[in-house]
């Protein structure tokens, strides 16, 4: 029944990966807290770099600091 | 003044039904808490299958294997 | 599979009146998109009146005028 | 290391408003709790008008009654 | 940079399984998307089993039933 | 019409602060987006430092050695 949003920025992340992190977090849940995996569920927000901040400042700006 | 969000997953949801979920949502919270519509904020995330998982896989798995 | 979160000032909400919400939620999509109510996941969130602002102050504020 | 979420309606906001945005969040949270900058988060999702309800109706809606 | 919330029933949650929970999560951004864990954010937020709902019901009214 | 969720851990921030915080994010939504400041809604979250990771760690322990 856990409901588990992961935020990262929008930069190439394959469908592989996601489907890592979903099993992962799920395992995890269940591993800690003993949650059933059947109705734990995962949501991957992927945000643009133009709409993340962070210091103050887009990532965005940051990347092309070579952040 | 509540504030609602509605995560679904992408798939072909029309906006007719958007409106139909804004409108229902709304009026629930009045009839249930007596909540002024006027100041009832709703907000509907539409989230790839890629990146929506449960029983620890993606929906676009899931989808494939009929379920 | 959808997921719900509704947010609220804590003014004496009832657990009867959560439990209206949380069934008109399931049930209003399960109407407008045909959403399996066993796996629909509401989450109320009740906040205090300090840490709501609307029209840049806080709730506690607004009541204490009567709004 | 607070984590501020700004939701607005995807209405041609352009990249330096969003910074102006980030900056100026990050900031006031300096001012006002001594929080420390660097790892102040700021993430800003912009919603269809499709998307956002408010008064039970969409944005779409409301925009096309010049409101 | 990432940001991780997870929301769960407030039921009994050692402080020792929240930080299994931090520590698991951190590490898995870190090996499935090379994530830096020194700003990797993870928030927990426990639910009371009356303000969740799933299959349309509270948890406080499932775990009556022993489900 | 804007939404805006600021997290914070839960350490003595006081309601005049609150205050504060609400009035500058709506001010700033008004200044960089000419969003009105009547709908503008503002949420503070207060969360516990055992429920907050940074570094893989709770706030907790990284309070304990000054951090």
């Amino acid at each position: 029944m856990p409901y588990v949003n992961i935020k990262i920025t929008d930069e190439n992340v394959t469908s592989q990966q996601k489907a890592e992190l979903i099993e992962g977090v799920t395992e995890l849940l269940k591993i800690v807290l003993n949650k059933n995996p059947e109705t734990t569920v995962v949501v991957i927000d992927e945000v643009s770099t133009d709409n993340w901040g962070i210091g103050g400042q887009q990532v965005t700006e940051r990347r092309k600091k070579g952040k």
